[in-house]
């Protein structure tokens, strides 16, 4: 039974508590760390019947009873909490972006260089029964030599704007996810990137210094062309596609509902709106994301996304900005550390 | 050039003279009869640019240079015409049903039997793109045996109480079409009938004598069932669809639509309505079944529908008639002539 | 903290098990009885933390902590063991049938008129999302008044013929869920049943006295017409879809696939299977259904689906078994007790 | 009734003459001029009823009687042809391109500003229903304010290399009809284009000195971003869809198919391809086109798709071959004449 410390109670760290709890055989949580504990955090301990609470994460990297460690606080303190629980020898689960600085990053896996721990960036994603469908056939070759991927993200809602101050921008915090999820479903690195953008949805994010539509073209290793579409705010809800088209035919999903009603009536055939956010769309896909990390820690394999994924993505993200800040063509190798 | 009468200038009358005129090469309208000639009429005609316009089709039967008729008449007229133009060595094309009456149907075959003109009763929908392709992966083997067939047949608006009431009853004139279909979709007999059904759009339509709502069940000579379901009002348009289910599969076809236009918004994701109405969805299916007539008579084929056809079509309404009027299952060897 | 005791530990009960530990807030299961206990039940009641695991649940129910009983256990013995349960003062949630002898539902429902327990019968489609959402949209009125009811209900392969020797045949053992339907989608009671049948798919089957195939009729108190259609082998898989059609629209339900992927190829454009089968498609429904069995208990509301709609499915399968025997048109009235 | 005369029997002069013959009331083919003249194209000529044959066609430009010219002849004659015609007092309609060179074209434009002629470029995806259905919506303000084009076009099969060599590479050739249809649908001028592109398809392309794939980025004038991907090989057929992404919604449109089967089997649920090449898929926009044009005569309106139309793809498809070539955005205030 792997026992594990949850870093940071906030809405994600729940989630991930929650799925292993619940959906997880051979791991427990035993012990979750808020700095800012409260009365939430203790009542949702309480029904998960996690044994400690703490206010200070060192106590869980001090128990040696603990093996892993999700690190769930905000992202400025991702790359400091995952060396320091590296250097106490515990598996890590960390959320997306491990840093916005490559040489944080580059730190991270510097440490984990000297050590045999297990590192898992959190893109969830990649754990979602319609993604990994487009994955399991690409690399199966069923669409034979990839030529074209193009993927739509979309969110319902922007987020507050105090958040888009400090989230590393669009193509940091929202894209981030896309661009790892080109190079998972097409298996190779992104060489060149183009980024246009602009401010559509709201003029309050162009002033906080950000933009809330994009248009991101990449250039794979393999030859292939990637588009990304982004908006900040789609009114029907999450829209999550993506479509890969090769020499041999095109594998496409579209976004998942509540149910498959179609109500045909005076005023068209109606069905209903995309699953409304990432915790409903994604709930499953968390679920798997913890049960293939404890396997990774359990069964001593590598996890399935980890620390040169989180820092491919913010390389790209990086690579993104710097087009758009500059209208041009970047090429990957422009984005050093 | 096959030079074509028509006997009866009304809605349908139009449609297969343009259908003619327009598409079917080797063929030309002659001439157009009809009892009660009107400025329509006549300028339609001139339009397609048909030489003779009378108002008596006995001389379009006595024109010699005039091959094949189409008799678009009402319908207590169609086994009359029917028989005198086979005599008059007209090959026919005669619209659904060729009568309501057994007796009659049997007297055109009988003349029939005498002679070597094509006969072709008007069952549209067999040269639909939709209903063809059920049909034709049925008869290639592509769900292996048959044995479910379901039919859904609605219309978007009832006709008019005073039609109703000549109509014949549901079953002989809007069900006829889906047995029909049955026979064809399947290539096996109606062997036997249960009909339900109700007065559930209209009641005028129940005063009338009429029901206007219907299931009806049916078993095949192969051993399939079949059940088809009628309704005269469907707000959302024209619903024309069909399923067979078989041994290896199942092949479904839907509804067409004016475009695939799919608009997401705050409200759904809503589609478009079908196709209103049958000149709408099946007017490349009058265009195909002149084509195919034409085509019979020119290199002397057998009718894609043919007298026989005409006939069980109208034997499995009476049958559906009885079983509704006497609730119980009818065998269709109850239904002689 | 409502603790339950399972009786019966083949599948379902294994699945009620795990539903109420995994997802049920406020149950947990304290003992399991099985006749036939083995190392299979012995490893996974550890696994589900099960304290007590017995050969007799007579235990289960003499032990004063457990407020519910689930009854898994074979059909034959549910009427009994409702009884039982009853009187000792347990909620019961019943697997369907509770019998397939209406007498014997009877003798169920007079002693729950004796007691203030609460009943439930597996009727685990009703907590379908699918199923649910038609029920809702025809409850709220947004088709009008329902005039039409299509229920399609194939399972990928038949049972064993062993098994079927003792189902009851296919009406009491599969359409038993398509009756209960319905009855909940329309929220109307059936009236008369007409049935057709055959044997289709396996003689063997039609050798064990029942038949494979069927298309079952059906007149409901508000005028609806209602069919359902039914085969023991779908190749595709698990074909569970319903539509209703009334006076302002309908609403229509397709099958839950594995993921939304679409591969367009040089073979056509292909989409995924339904999901295999009821363990697959039902997964989230068996949750919920637990879900609100727990709900009813604790906060002592009406359970969703009770002893009258467990004797009333059993009153309309007899009805079809004699309709189909006698070939004729069976009021429910004639199917008394 | 409106005489034309049509300059070039090609393919897509047959296309045209075959429309205006069936479908379009109020005109007539009066003459076709090729300068190689054949057996096929007499007898296609004679099965229309079309009087004259030329192998000159300034002998219907000579012709009186003739009011319009279709110029189906080699791009590289459109635009002396076209200004021939107008000097000749000829309604024109020309195929796409006008030419590669904007200094012809604004020659056409400054003779056409000398005359009062109708003058109609062949932009056929403008009358097909499904995009119109988009830019109808989007014209009504459904999507409310546009802020993402999505345009996919794929051709089932590249052309042979030698017209490669002639056409004027991919973005001349093949992408003019997305450039036009991004204009069309957002009723909003290009400024700004990206190209990336790659020869993924067939060497031998490349070897000719173009590329068989692009993912084309622009920005138009009303904000929104437009993004278009090529492929000159789908397997799977000719693959032409659009969605439009804005404020209040998302308006998409799929493929058409020959029929809407659905075979559901062993091996997966299958849909039909779509309509293999552009004389199937648009075959009814090429009727609507001429009709069109033949209204805007007749009725003295403005054409659907004017020489400004012709001269903004032109210019749009200049930008993003400089794109192409310079790896940097163009703007479209760069190309001009």
């Amino acid at each position: 039974m792997l026992k594990v410390g949850i870093i940071g109670a906030g809405r994600i760290g729940k989630v991930h508590g929650e799925s292993i709890t619940r959906y997880v055989k051979g791991a427990q949580v035993q012990a979750v760390a808020d700095a800012f504990l409260n009365d939430g955090i203790r009542s949702w301990a309480a029904e998960m019947g996690i044994p400690h609470i703490y206010d200070d994460y060192h106590k869980i990297l001090g128990d040696p009873s603990i093996g892993a460690v999700m690190i769930c606080s905000s992202t400025d303190t991702h790359s400091q909490i995952s060396i320091e629980a590296i250097r106490a020898g515990k598996h890590v689960f960390c959320e997306k972006p491990i840093d916005h600085d490559l040489k944080r990053i580059q730190a991270v896996r510097e440490e984990l260089a000297k050590s045999d721990v297990k590192y898992q960036v959190g893109f969830n994603r990649r754990y979602d029964h319609n993604f990994r469908a487009v994955h399991d056939a690409v690399a199966a070759g069923r669409i034979g030599e990839p030529q074209i991927l193009k993927i739509t993200s979309r969110d319902p809602n922007p987020p507050s704007v105090d958040y888009i101050k400090v989230s590393g921008g669009i193509f940091l915090d929202m894209t981030i996810h896309d661009f790892d999820m080109a190079r998972y479903l097409l298996g190779s690195e992104v060489t060149e990137v183009f980024a246009a953008g602009g401010v559509l949805v709201d003029r309050a994010i162009g002033e906080a210094g950000d933009i809330d539509t994009a248009v991101i073209t990449m250039r794979m290793a393999n030859g292939a062309l990637a588009v990304i579409d982004n908006s900040r705010k789609a009114v029907y809800g999450y829209d999550q596609r993506a479509e890969v088209f090769g020499s041999k035919g095109q594998i496409a999903i579209s976004n998942d509902t509540a149910s498959s009603a179609v109500l045909s009536g005076e005023n068209g055939v109606v069905a209903e709106k995309p699953l409304y956010f990432f915790l409903e769309r994604y709930m499953q896909a968390y679920a798997e994301e913890m049960n293939e990390f404890v396997d990774a820690v359990v069964h001593n394999k590598p996890t399935p996304a980890n620390a040169d994924d989180g820092l491919q993505a913010v390389r790209i993200g990086l690579a993104a900005k710097k087009s758009y800040e500059e209208k041009r063509v970047v090429r990957l190798s422009e984005i050093q550390f």
